[in-house]
């Protein structure tokens, strides 16, 4: 096996940590660590959906991601000064809300919104899969808090979801890229998986030189595997007791 | 085989017409057509690199897509009058670019810029993979003008590029799905690859039910079809004859 | 008579083309070429009016005019991307718009809303122009879409419109003037008239010396000529049988 | 003769007052009233041109239109706090902008830059053609500052400048109309000339029913009568002594 | 006492001069100047109130602050034309509008809304303390308006607001600053008070070394004194007449 | 005494914690709490200056403050998502900024630029106060940064800076408010001041009825009574260690 600077093996996550109700006034909050990437989600509940969806009778679920300006190694300007967001942030957004709407029943939700905002604190790596790792546990409790309130249709959540990186680095597939292993990457891909190990989203890119078949699926091999321990830690969490 | 509205087979793609040369006065210009989708790809060169690349002899590729307003179905407001470019197009035009870049060998293009812009006049269906499938073409006639007048430090296309969309409709993978198909898809992917087959990107997304992995491979499958037919169309449009 | 670079006469148009139904989903939709000058127009019919307009009883037609980045000689970026529309663009838009409305009955449209969207492909010169003679024959296009559907109160075009530039070059007046000449005129005019041979604008601009009384006479003169020749052309545009 | 609701004959001019060096930084600034129109123009004088103009021994000068929120009979949102600037402003800065420029000889004026702000403190009508004609004045003033001190080529003012309103009121050609007329005008004319009686910008519309060739002219002769009296109410102003 | 370029006691206001009905058609206006400071305030009364206070039977008053381009020594770029209004416009209209509500009982003014806009034509110190100053007495002829049409429920002003800036300039408290001094004040301190001699707000800022109580002290009683004197003038404007 | 919600007494700061070095990549870094306000303070150092400060040999020091959406009871809409940046950030990135300069000596600094970011992750009260006493601390941490390489031409910190509100609830002024207090103040002031008790900001405003002199004095006190605590608590976090 190849080594890494970490000293992990090609298929093992970082250190993860998902901490619940980091926050007093959200109906849902996770401050999730993967290594030293620190992502808070927090999920906000509104009763009512959106205009275009009143009426319906169904729920709605977005998100949204940032990054504060010194999450990174140097300093970026804040989108807000520079009043556009940036491509890269769109694009995260709507991957985190879809993955979550993968495991919503709309019906069972009724006619409620549910926000989840993930602010990256610190950067290191793997923030779009911390975010949609912390994002659905947050999402969990803020159901749980709708549910408290019998304000559920019947149960919204069709099951669980989490995400994870994984990327070529000479030649070696491996498991949640930090940074320093994401810049050197050849192949980088980002996967979305339920807790009962069906695909989501899979998206991946050549950095460098394109790929084939057989590290195509050595890189969806890692990711089952990451996924299904990040599936464990999520459940664990939310073991832990009421929100 | 399922039947298909327009009478494909499943792994068939719809007429694909390049039509090189389109405009009068930029570089490299394709009209794409996949069936009813119409994209506009214009390739503009100009001596020099952004101010962040030079003095590094490296030259540099990079793409925006955009769609009339009147292209799709229902007239959407533009973009410029909204005042900010959606999530939607901003993530289309970094995914052109990085096909393009795939097949780019910045040293060898010397510091040069090609700004491909695919806009899209009519829409039914897998625009960003008409987009890049006919962006390779204007690419590959900016690189002539530029070989033509001696402007390179030698070949910088290290391949061709192209684009299709896959899905699964009611179960059944299937190749190029025009709007009709689109929407009722649970599974849609966009895969780019390289003329020699290898993958440069692979984008699938859960519309409805998550995939398992023989559904996947299915999906990969049809892609690498679908890819060699559009390498041997992109070949015979740029054998048509120089720019 | 001074001898122009494409052998025309000073009171000769360039070839013009004007092709219906360029677009499959548009109620009205066409390609008009003045020469090398080539735009997309596209009439989009909305059941309804604006907010500022509902409870009149009475229509609404509204035209916006852009350009593709590459129409011109060196591209031009993206006014979405600068996040501002702008000044020329916003003028030309608003004149598109005033023209058309100059030759409909709002009343007998009933509350329905015509969106004109002229889209330059490529650009050579009497862009506006082109527009506004173009966007007429897509909006008589959307008139029999909504007559057909028994949509309409009565008859909403009071008349046909048209539109072509004049302008002094080097001392002599000439009719529908292409980039080269255009940038080279002493005195700019653009002029918009009625099928009936009646002013519904017109904009004239010394861009080098002021001009006298005899200058804009002869200028008016050729515009009439040509706007003539332009209303026999839309004419037989629409003869051409059913939309 | 038509009686008007100010009892004016149908060639008057409102009463137009100008008051020189009505601020005491700029370089040049004029308080201008048509009737109850009331502009101030502030001419400010920089070295140096902008970026894309240095170097080539020419000056610059530009103008920007605004009108305070309360100038005109029920309040407008301030375009700064909207974020973007509407179509109508652009268009009559272009306006004042380019009649100033067609008396200015580029070369006489040097590397230097003057630009003329123009800001509607009351509106009655033909605030574009009093911010002209007052215009004018603050930039005689402003090439007057610079005369002093040395900093001009040559003499850059190649003659004078002014504009002012006409339109048709129920069948009546009427010059310089008030607020109450210009809605009422079914064609309105604003007509730019030089003291010297040449054109400089004819933009003449058509609010109600076209309009034919002699009511054309009509306006045309009203125009120049009321540009020779605003000639001369310019040459009094200048004449009352230094700035 | 320390003498002052202006020949001005250190508590002495500069000649400070309030015209009402400077415009036609706001319903309150006044053109007010603190030396050479001038700023226009125009106030707006609109029956009914903003969306968000809707249906509670209580007025709204709001104000916006902005300085035309060249009202400074050297000109500014429009925020119109920046696309977005700077943090200093922000607070001052925020300071101007907090200390007019000050005065307001809006169960008194009934859901009418006046918005009070002020623009500084010419700054030279103390635009926002002259702007507070003037507003009041545009504010007062607005309610009189409303007042005189029977539209209130009762007598909304509970008194008069006015606003004063002091300084230390060379360790010496000073009244009402110029911008020579303003630019030279270790500290500088905006004081806003009613008729009565209370504080509505008291703003400090140490630009050099940091104040001590003694010299924040002195600077309390000079807005004091300033105020009252304000007080008067404001008075002495109301009592010249009507509105 | 008056008795308050959480039992302290009126002259009693919430429990202040300060944690340094709360990120990895910052080079100065604090998560300062006022009770259960929480705001993160990164310090980001950069050798050189803004383009309008460069070769004056002097150093630069700015601030941004912002909130997280969901930091607040309910959530706000991102400023990022509105396109722009609100009255209220700016004007306490404003204060925040003012605040620490007034402890620094720029020419000690030399030519580097030194950001603090203050990203409120939740708030009750006091985000702004408790912004500018963490920033202190983040600053005085880059500022060590400096010195240990050498980067510094002297000393640049002339003193500590800290913040904190005071107000007036039920006629009873009391110290450092949280939200629940800060809405019912009927007046409300925050101060700051350096560590050895001199003033840098005193900002009042009267929410509800206008403060008297004694108001005035009595909150000043407190004031002076909370910012020697804070400078206390400052002092034992710097002592804690190096950063």
């Amino acid at each position: 096996m190849t080594s890494r600077e970490d000293g992990r093996a090609v298929d093992e996550l970082r250190p993860v940590t998902i901490t619940r109700n980091w926050l007093d006034h959200a109906e849902g909050s996770v401050l999730v660590e993967f290594g030293r990437t620190r992502v808070l989600c927090a999920a906000s509940v509104t009763v009512g959906v959106p205009r275009w969806r009143r009426d319906t009778g169904l729920g709605w679920v977005t998100a949204e991601y940032a990054m504060l300006p010194r999450a990174t190694h140097t300093r970026s300007d804040r989108e807000s000064v520079k009043g556009r967001i940036g491509g890269r942030t769109h694009e995260i957004s709507r991957l985190v809300g879809r993955s979550l709407r993968a495991v919503i029943d709309y019906k069972a939700l009724g006619e409620n919104t549910i926000v989840i905002d993930c602010d990256v604190l610190q950067a290191d790596g793997g923030t779009r899969t911390a975010a949609i790792t912390g994002a659905y546990v947050a999402l969990a409790d803020a159901v749980s808090y709708l549910r408290e309130r019998g304000a559920l249709v019947s149960e919204p959540l069709t099951g669980s979801v989490c995400a994870v990186s994984v990327g070529i680095i000479d030649g070696t597939p491996m498991l949640d890229l930090p940074y320093t292993e994401d810049v050197r990457a050849e192949t980088d891909m980002n996967v979305v998986m339920t807790g009962t190990g069906a695909f989501v989203e899979v998206q991946g890119t050549a950095e460098g030189a394109p790929f084939d078949r057989a590290e195509l699926d050595a890189l969806l091999a890692l990711a089952e595997k990451g996924c299904a321990d990040l599936t464990a830690i999520q459940a664990a969490a939310l073991d832990g007791g009421a929100a």
